[in-house]
């Protein structure tokens, strides 16, 4: 339940790759303090967010966050064991930055917290997703991305 | 949007007034760690949260809030000018215990964020209210109440 004008407000990242629609993601962030943030996550059906880690910053650990499926469906993939056949496939070229693969599948309804530094992808069902990430203080520039020609969140308007 | 198990575990605080329907609240808490956590406040009708702030904690400072509306109207009270004749009243017996009475009004999509220590009270509108609370980490027991009856937030099943 997002206002219009937080609709204009929205961001479209693409990594630098130029191919958002493959790898990328629609964010608008309605809280952002020093200590709390909240974004909705708007996904483009098997639209991918690479694979990364919240790094510790300065002072304390790293971002924690947690994802909860409001509508579609989304794959998060976590360190662990694979379970079998994974429901999803990267992006073409970018297989060798998917390295961690313990699916996690969210329905609406369904949530996830993912504590820091935990290396971390994932990536919308057939009909897209939206999704709430409740988190510490939102800290892109502490991401590390495995991906080596991702080298911070660029954002296309 | 609550999943049925999630509504199941709804608490249901008094405050230890016997008279939750005045003075109450109807939680959900579906994201709570060390950090970070996210809350559903259902509202009957005219329902009041009494005011309170949330004191420093061991290490640090209190819980920082960010309350947005979903559905229906919701009346909060903070620090400031009062702007005119309130649309609240306190409930029977309790006018006392709300010091504070400059009021922000939010409809759905709209929010405010409480910083710590920070007196603050609310109260739903005629139709009630659903709304999200993201904070830092839960700390009731560091919640300081304005009414001296309120000694600590007592849970009806």
């Amino acid at each position: 339940m997002l206002r219009v004008d937080e609709m204009a407000q929205m961001e479209v990242a693409d990594f630098g790759l130029g191919r958002p629609a493959e790898t990328g993601l629609q964010v608008v962030v309605y809280v952002n303090t020093e200590r709390v943030c909240a974004k909705e996550l708007i996904m483009l059906p098997r639209q991918t967010w690479p694979e990364h880690r919240h790094a510790p910053v300065a002072g304390g650990p790293g971002k924690e966050e947690a994802f909860r499926c409001r509508w579609g469906r989304v794959h998060l993939y976590v360190p662990g064991e694979k379970l079998g056949p994974s429901a999803c496939r990267p992006p073409a070229g970018r297989k060798a930055s998917c390295t961690v693969w313990h699916e996690i599948v969210l329905n609406p309804g369904d949530q996830y917290t993912l504590m820091p530094d935990t290396l971390h992808w994932f990536q919308s069902g057939d009909e897209g997703a939206v999704v709430s990430e409740f988190s510490t203080r939102s800290t892109d520039e502490a991401d590390v991305f495995t991906d080596p020609e991702i080298q911070r969140l660029t954002v296309v308007r």
